[in-house]
């Protein structure tokens, strides 16, 4: 069996990360009822999400964003791209959106890499597995995203390297991932195809320092040192129903 | 005879990707007459195309965009660009487009390259090459999207290979297409010239993840790994007359 | 005497490319009075172009562009920056132009590079030079605009290479050009201190396949290959009145 | 005992630099009244914050930015994300909010990297590494922020260079920065994981030349030389209440 | 005495250029009355500027701007950066900035580099070094502005070479300036620390092909080619209060 067949990637649910900036203009200028009125599409769109998370048919989180780049996220895991567009233009036709603009989201599928397989196993029968592909996202007080690319920068080109370079590097990361065992939550998106970075991370994190001090960590890794290519990052603190409420009353 | 005679580059139909956003605020404070009114002409304007695609004058496509960067693409396939242009001015024309704003779109021409042809022939008149250069686009349950160049940055400067190298190299590409063969349906668009990238390839699948492991698997290829450059990726699902009016139903 | 002195670079008239955006929504809204009182700014401004044309005290030319990054182009040729700053002024100061926007320009002078002289001669005394320097545009059915830089990254230094080099890369540069010669007219305008490129290039065609013709050729020649550096793409098809009326005609 | 161990990062309070334009056309149309209520809001909130900073909490400034990419900048340091989160919904619930706008913000954590722990020792007992870590912010007359990474540019790569190498390179820098004392007072923010470059540097000096000195002279060590990388500079002016009061009276 | 020591930077008038945008259909919509009040705030406070100007304690220009990017540049010289911040607030409190917007501007310091100083004497005490750090702007036909900076870009990094290597390039980039004296009059800002890039560079010309041929052969030169990174460039006319007049005049 060639190292190739022994190594796979496995997707599990499809992701949209849709950050949200207020406008809070608007929002400060419309009467109470219309606030509330507003307050109710959104809670009524959560409690959905919390019926598709209960029926294990996906998971929803909602949080805070620091910063100007954007006010709340809202992220989805799905299991087609059809649902995610319905989830979308549901929001789009609620009264809370009207509040919201959006200039910023991210596509991607949830994805397990350098799975090493046991022949003749259907990996997806493992329950680890499967609750690494279809996971209930954790409700962590902090969340921070991100999208990564590996580069192909003449001689500091990932994709050209052997596959037995690219294992080792990767093995190395992942020691150091295993050290924030409990610090810190990963997701990954595959995002080849769907978005414009190949990869999109989600961390969560009881500490904010823990995102820092786990990136910080891995950057003088060569995997990250030499290829890892770096888009935006955002951090941002978990809401919930009465945080939701709480923020928007005036 | 040279093998630079050998090897063509045919060109067929023009196109336009038109990216659209829906303004979701405008769309929900509208009345149901206006509302009706404007699919209404958004309908006529589909069955006009249509005929066009029965009339073999060109073809189109509507699909759904996923995130933020659009929400709806109408692909449309032209002999000339004045057909394009008055598409483009009918659309605006329309009380549909009122409700859209636009920050992207793609102008190309379908592009079969390397083509071998056979001294003597007409490429043209070959039906299966006919139907590459003049496609009916498929109706399938995704489109990606996406514009790519070959590089020209120092010792990865794919226009001073040889044309050995590159033929060797596409051919190599070529062996990995072939493999999504029914799983994934493609059509080059050359905008040397048109546009800002060189190339802008959509894809057609009836699974999204087909997107993403024909993408993958080719960008460890050599002609990908050293000399593509990629830019922005969408990703959708197809909209009928039917789904389109669920959509805008508030 | 020595290639230095034999080499002049020749500037003509003043050029500045006017891309403009139409304001569908609001034109769309508009009385026919105001429509049309709109157009009728718009063509004596076109009349007065016309007039300057006849005189020639510069030349000018009215195209639309496919697409989402513009409209129409208004290209204008005059002898000095003043002229060109009163045409943008007389045209914000017009009915029609409240109907657009603007978000792309081009700043240049038509120049004619290396241009190979005889001792004695004043080149701008030759015909054949005042006919390029100070032309007529040609009305011919399309137009494809491009701005570009020649590069300076590391090995890749276009303005450390010794004069010989260049004089050779352009001359084979041009050589590929004459191929074209009757298909395609070109106009250079050089914008080094005027605008964000060193050159701004206008190609005029009958065939909008020549301008891909021509570039996709011109980019395996080693003064585009490995010195070229190029910005955005716009292509378009002739405007006259009727055209334009037509086009503004709901 | 190993270098690394030696070597501590340490952190103390987030940071938020939040950037904000005046829309002075909307303040001008303004009644007194409503334009000092906003101001009266204002002036609550820094009431508030200055308390936060007697009672050390935190500690916050308020500067001009000098041209068109901001008006002013608010920064805050605080003990939690959550509290930095507070401070936002607040200030967009104010009436002072409605009057601006914001495109730019930083989020960071102040830092003290490379610190040199004698072992055993709790370096946050320390006064003076509180002091740093802590601290409040000087009123001096002048500011300027700027982000910067390290490059990971092929040979320039900063994270693939020895710890020693590194660490001779940083002493040098830090020989430069000590000339500078009692002249520019520096805020390093640390922002890997938590905003788009690695960190951000606040400097505040009397005289603002010393921005241009210190980082000048800077620029010519390897450290700079070869591996900063910088993103935009912002300079401004210290304001408090009585000169908000006159800048926005008209 | 080392080399270090002979040669200074020095630094006069903090300086910025504000490029300001009509809202031309604002301005054709507004009454002749607003309108006249409007040039009349603006004639005001140039009036105010040309008085600091008599009285040696700062200098200013008003030029137009060719193209999309601008309509008008404000350039501005004085001593303190809390002086072009009073400029600031009065021009946007005026009733002629409601009609104008901005998306670019300049923030930066004149500065005379490499000056060759005798031991023991003080250079600003030279006559015809006060007249380059605090200059009168000419009121030259044209201006040009560019910003830039020098390379630090692997082996064509400025800052790692040594003083004598820069001191040569400089001094042959000297020769050229001289060549253009009387046809060029030159104002570099320096902006470490003030702005987004090292150096902002004014130019004023009576004929502005003058610009193209300085910058373009300079272009040639080792320090431009290898270690020249340019900005945006704009262009423009001059404006005095008839031509703003007339300019404005509807």
């Amino acid at each position: 069996m060639s190292q190739n067949e022994a190594l796979l990637t496995l997707e599990g649910w499809f992701t949209v990360h849709d950050f949200r900036k207020i406008n809070w203009e608007k929002w400060n200028a419309a009467s109470a009822e219309e606030r509330q009125a507003a307050l109710d599409d959104l809670f009524t769109l959560m409690k959905g999400w919390e019926g598709n998370e209960a029926a294990n048919e996906g998971s929803s989180a909602v949080y805070s964003i620091l910063g100007h780049k954007a006010d709340l996220v809202f992220m989805y895991l799905r299991p087609t791209l059809q649902e995610l567009d319905e989830i979308k233009t549901a929001f789009n036709k609620s009264r809370f959106a009207a509040f919201t603009t959006t200039d910023y989201s991210y596509v991607s599928v949830v994805e397990l890499s350098n799975y090493v397989n046991n022949p003749g196993e259907d990996p997806k029968a493992n329950p680890h597995v499967r609750d690494r592909l279809y996971p209930v996202l954790p409700k962590w007080e902090h969340i921070c995203f991100y999208p990564m690319n590996k580069k192909r920068d003449l001689q500091d080109n990932w994709y050209m390297l052997t596959m037995d370079e690219r294992r080792q590097m990767m093995a190395s990361h992942g020691m150091i991932g295993r050290k924030y065992a409990g610090k810190i939550k990963q997701i990954i998106g595959g995002s080849v195809g769907f978005d414009d970075w190949e990869w999109g991370v989600t961390l969560f994190a009881h500490d904010p320092l823990e995102f820092k001090h786990i990136i910080y960590e891995m950057r003088f890794d060569e995997v990250s040192a030499r290829f890892g290519e770096f888009g935006n990052f955002l951090v941002g603190n978990h809401l919930d129903q009465e945080k939701l409420q709480n923020l928007f009353t005036v």
